[in-house]
């Protein structure tokens, strides 16, 4: 009779029988202009309960598959270095037990951590990265470790042509020069990702979804929405192409919820999260 | 030059002289998640006055017809069964002096009210259902007279097969089986709205429409938004093709002003109740 | 490292070992006006690590006592009735194991579940009642069961001058008609509380604060805000006093967090239901 | 059954047997800095039925006394000149019938349309004025009709030494010392209102209430929020030894509801409303 | 180390190096319903630091030209005519500098004086006219100056067929039929665009904006939201090819921040903007 | 004509001229809850055209003295100790230059840059603290630079008995019992003032205010508001007295403008400004 759900709908097996973790990083502290990310996974947990655990686009119910809602870290808060090796630490555990981490955001930088530690594991690891923003700064306002620079800092890990953008349409213009060197740039759409798909065949792959991908009309809740993007549908579509891939690891950040007043937003990562999970789960 | 108006824009005719009534059913007592629905026609008959009684879509106006708004029904708030009971006896007025009820919602709940007394008066009843949501619970939290149940309430009223339900996104996997066996439910989109007016031809149709079929970037203030719905222009091209039916009654509903921060929502279901107007009056 | 809480901050003892049972009933059914109260006691929880376990006020901490957040009722939303009565029932599993159930509302009308259990319990059980509103109707919208009429359906239930009401400035005419006769109101402030304890002596004492007593300016975000209330300074001495008596079962209700913008009524509130908690404990 | 209120609540009298008339005057266009004052009375009305009729301040009923309430004029928004004409033109003709004009703003230039129409009846007219601001600039942005001069405008009406400020904490130094040469100006309170009330005596009197006077912690909503205002009680105070007075026309002005929003301040301002009434209608 | 900045981003060439002059015009007095377009110009200088000065559609940085940003007018806001006359006398101190002003409304009206120096220097002035709305009453109010009826107003000034309206979808009958005899209107979308041009060919042309011209789900932050409007592709898509014309004058108006609450519509109007100065400026 | 200020109102003197010297410090990287006091300097100067520069408490005006705003620092966001680098060195060439440092936060932490600098320069230093929360825990999620542990870093600066803490109503009982040995700590309010001046004497006072020391009614817009603060006539009392000080430097910090819906705070934080300028100011 008593409700105390503190999980994502339908994520409630044990840590031992899941196959797939999901864990919250609430740090936004590069952000440089509007924080809330850290808000992100305590307020999709709350609002999970408005959806329902089976999916009409893929035939297919969480209650299908084991996954473990492990919560939220405790970070420190202020200390930018050491939090992303308390994300790397934590991912490295799941990883070491044979399960895929999903990590929630937090600001894009969080990914960092999380990459780190599937690098380490994975040789020849390939990126699939949905975002907005080009994220190849060298620097941003002096610093190495900021959500402008994490896909720079993660070519440092992977290496060339490993890395496949998608949906950018924002950046400097020495971000886009770099990326016609050192990764695979598609501006604007996800049309090219058939091509990806095929590129990367069996290697291991780390998803990153940065949700600002989505155009705002959708998608408003997040820091730094840039208009022209792409649709929820044409999300999923690609999504469920990504089924086919070898996932070792994965995240979406960037949701806001103070920039969401009407909750769409929150709802629509919610769903998101829901099909990344029947679609990266055997 | 005083302005004293609280119908909705360019309804101020007589209730003698109306062929369809406006009246709203402010109530939304069973909506287990974000309330706020029993705001919808107060805060429409106010925004009202931003949109114009022209559609330059069916190049016809609201001064061409006969509309008489009869304003909010004061419902027994907190005993759900008399709110339905309420709503079925004013709507069964209406119709009893040979008129279209137009009602306002409110949850969806309240459209049983109206199914109910439009059911006893015409045998072989249709129902058309625009909606994101199958509604098609046995129960929900125990309770039989549910936002989630009503559209299984009604098919207990019409039968198996008179239910065409268009834009369904979201349900449990059991309503999706239910409907495979009594209603003729179209996913995500209004694609089939042509078979559904060739099968109905001249028998009475009662149409519902949830606004949350809506995608929530048009519509985000509503209850429980979901991703990946309809366009504004496509809910009209499918409306326009619904004129030439026999409409007996209507309603419109899950409208939620508090989660409207910019108005967007109320501004766009003014426009499809001024546009819906236009259509089931000959 | 991980963070997983779902308790009001400092309440995470057993159900076997606490004093104090915390229990949420979101409701806020027959709310007539502005619905959000249901959203209260979870979002309580969560800003409740806004806060410190220790009172400066009483110089004493949460973890000196033993209280059991036994989270939120799953109510039958959609029936009134029935929840009262979900809600008796768990109260009084609470009083038969010894302990004090303390609920979160809800709106004002959760706490006639809970004074039924505790007015079956206790003989010449007195009700310490602070609000801004006198909540004795006889019926509000023709309903017996209303957020309007608690007060009046808990005289039933107790008696003439057993119900001490404080801080009250709204109501129709005969209620205050009616609390001449059968109550002991204390209009506008809660200057006569030395009074009440005198009168109540050792006898057995629920105590129900809806928060609406308060200034709206100290707690903007309730369904009816009444201008002219009393401080959250002089609440707090009133509460201290309170201590002395013998309190069988309390609630706080009616902070609705969507009129809170700000938060400062939802951390008002977390710091009333701190201080309760070491008040009411020995 | 139907609820097609428009009227603040109970002030349904009609025009012929009304004692005192409201009407609105929602302009807010020489607003320099945040509007919004426009959406006033419109919001009032809507939320009036958030508050009884009857006033346990004053023990009165609002069904005692026959108020009638005409809707909002019809302005000619984008032309100030004009709309102050079309104010004073209605206020006249209430004026003209023996009734008193009670407006509800709008911003508070709107005053000056009816104190002109007073002026004109009255000689020997005093002006009662709350505000936070002196209003006594003599031009704002080179414009003579504005929010910030319309004291000045009203001192060239009434003369020396006939308005009495109540309140005042916000100013250049030029109106200051204006305010010591050409009016009775009290900074910060209203403790100096008995002097008023003796000085004033049977005069016939013009009560303008800014509602900014009042603490922005108790009003929030209105566009120009002065810290260190007066209380709510204490207005309230003040409000009631002005019932000795010969009031013959009034005002309260420059809620903004956009500014409000948890909506108290519109509920207080409708309180003032309805005290304001029981206390000029004899 | 101080950043100081209070131009809009890659705007800060002196002025009389500049061939762009942008300028705002903070005016909304005309507003009839909901205002706050008189934040827009001053917002978007904020959020402009969100947007890069980088164009990933044309390949282009603002850093390539030069932009001089003049900052707001002060204009006598309560005063309708003489604000036109303020921006028709900047407006024609950049035209005979021989540079392009860039005007940020405000409401629609602020185009009148633009419009006014614009045609005062080039006979044959075409009109280009991105809006959802017609424009076109003769009186608003009781108003010749009015946001209704700016491009009525227009058509005087420059005559018959001289305005190319587009994406236009709301307006009264009438308005509609006088398109039909004055100007080339396009009804709800640009499809019609390279006609205009290829008509229009070397002529001067005046480019304004309105931009609810764009769909709500993108651009919510507008007093008068329309459904079913273009998307920011499209709108890009079309005004690309405008960079064929002799733009001689240009704005961008009725972005309305109070209503744009997650921040969007700001961003895209900045994005608008960006693009707009690196298609006009050769 | 044109409006281009971008400095807090009446603060535009020179640098070279001034003897106060305003500047922004928009950090809050470490705070653990709510974030947004990186928007406080910037919001609070756009605001602050909203005053008057004249104060009728002191009836004194901003003309009257020479105070330059030199904007906001460029900080090195998600780098806590450079950020407080970059802080120290911008306040130690102000104070080198012979003027008073007036930062505005920003969160609490900040103050230990400007205090390092002011320290440095000043033997014998004293500390004046306005706050809701003692601020003296020594490690805050494992993080020495925490705005919870500002104070205690303090302490280390200037030893014991050097810090005088007002309004303290907050706190974990460790930081309860370190005050009672280290600090002069006065709980809930400001009426030992008189006391600290007289011990305080000539010797040199850097003076903190955290607006959360301020009652959440009157100052809602903070991270994390507290009950039962201090009104603000009651600190403009305060500060009144500190003027006979020898103020070396200053801050206040702590709005948080995205918890500020209706502005209140903005504006009384720009008064506190203004007075505070008005006084430290000879």
């Amino acid at each position: 009779m008593l409700n105390k759900n503190n999980c994502f709908i339908g994520c409630e097996s044990e840590y031992k029988n899941a196959s797939v973790v999901i864990f919250g990083a609430p740090f936004d502290g590069t952000t440089s202009y509007r924080p809330g990310t850290r808000f992100a996974s305590r307020r999709m947990r709350e609002e999970s309960y408005g959806i329902e655990t089976f999916s009409p686009y893929l035939n297919k119910d969480l209650s299908e598959i084991a996954v473990c809602d492990a919560g939220d870290l405790e970070l420190s808060i202020g200390n930018t270095a050491k939090v992303l090796e308390e994300i790397e630490s934590f991912a490295q555990a799941i990883i070491a037990d044979g399960k895929i981490p999903l990590m929630i955001g937090g600001e894009h930088l969080v990914t960092l951590g999380s990459v780190r530690a599937t690098a380490k594991k994975y040789a020849n690891l390939n990126v699939l990265h949905f975002d907005a923003h080009a994220d190849l700064r060298d620097a941003f306002l002096g610093e190495k470790l900021s959500h402008s620079t994490v896909i720079r800092r993660t070519h440092e890990l992977v290496g060339d042509n490993k890395i496949f953008q998608f949906g950018i349409r924002s950046g400097e213009k020495e971000e886009f020069l770099f990326a016609k060197e050192h990764t695979i740039m598609n501006r604007f759409d996800l049309k090219e990702i058939d091509y990806a798909l095929q590129v990367i065949c069996d290697n291991p792959v780390y998803l990153t979804i940065d949700l600002d991908v989505l155009d705002p009309s959708e998608f408003p809740g997040t820091g730094t929405p840039e208009a022209g993007g792409v649709k929820f549908v044409e999300l999923l579509e690609a999504l469920k192409k990504v089924s086919k891939l070898n996932i070792v690891g994965c995240d979406i950040n960037e949701l806001s919820p103070p920039y969401d007043p009407s909750g769409i937003s929150t709802a629509l990562a919610c769903k998101i999260l829901r099909e990344l999970l029947l679609i990266i789960t055997k």
